[in-house]
């Protein structure tokens, strides 16, 4: 496995139409880097047609500005109403297509997933997840928004997911194996 | 009022994730002309990520090759479930912020706001809705996809909404009847 196969740089996306906290995360194979932790604070822009401009500029310009090769996004909780359901739907439609059109992976987890895969427990609070991320990385506890840290979180948890792919034996049967280890076959 | 101020194209989007109607709308105070009727057809695409690339990659085409002032985009009937609710928020998502960083105006219509300025019911079948507008405008009766004249009708509704507008009596107290028309007053 070469260089540009593991070293990957992930935006991990905490979508809001309020807050959205956003991530930059340098990964290699056993190590990871916090570029960038920061909201798009959106409170103030009132109109939901002023956020949703503001989130594809501004999304538009982070891939620009730092080239991430991966999307990392929290995916909705089901449990929510309708009506926000639309709203954060519209939210992650403009970051991922985004994503997707500058030629980047984009992989969605659930906020169980996310925090089962940082803190061990699937059912840990926000607190407790920024907590372990401070441990993790030299990253102020004083945080202003646990939304940046819930960006970080899914950035890591994908990072920790390819960290599990790599580490498997990629073969999964007979024939793959022999496919990928042809010159171990006795002819 | 110049011309500059009535003369307005208008981009009609019905969204959805599988066909996404769209049409072109040259609009005047009192004559309008179809343009483009069309859709995206996005059911072999498959995979969801696919459709979202490709929406926001068709739209911001269709933005580029027409520039239009406005868009008019079906608003979404609350009585689907969470799941649907998230997956057309994300279309719309797209659709909208692309157009709003275009410039373009944007507004929404309840498809029952809809049927109603097109048919004069609220309650009309997509049928009719497609019945009326042949008779409007020199289209065809077997267009393949309801969801282009869909399309077509969120964008005659909003031009039949801007002459409502444009109809009324701009002034709705003295004070801004006399701002208005400063040359009709005796000094």
């Amino acid at each position: 496995m070469d260089d540009n196969t593991i070293r990957r740089k992930i935006l991990g996306v905490d979508p809001g139409t309020n807050i959205m906290g956003y991530a930059l995360l340098n990964t290699e194979l056993n190590k990871s880097e916090v570029e960038v932790l920061s909201v798009l604070q959106m409170t103030k822009l009132g109109d939901p047609y002023a956020k949703m401009k503001y989130i594809y500029e501004k999304i538009n310009g982070l891939i620009e500005q730092y080239h991430p090769d991966v999307l990392a996004i929290e995916a909705p909780f089901y449990g929510k109403n309708v009506q926000s359901m639309l709203k954060l739907g519209r939210a992650q439609g403009i970051v991922i297509a985004a994503s997707l059109h500058a030629g980047m992976e984009v992989y969605e987890y659930s906020p169980r997933k996310i925090k089962q895969s940082i803190t061990g427990n699937g059912n840990a609070s926000k607190e407790q997840v920024s907590a372990m991320l401070c441990r993790m990385y030299p990253i102020s506890e004083s945080i202003e928004y646990l939304d940046a840290t819930d960006a970080l979180a899914v950035a890591v948890c994908h990072h920790l997911q390819q960290k599990v792919v790599f580490g498997k034996t990629k073969a999964t049967n007979w024939k793959s194996f022999i496919t990928q280890n042809a010159d171990r076959v006795v002819k």
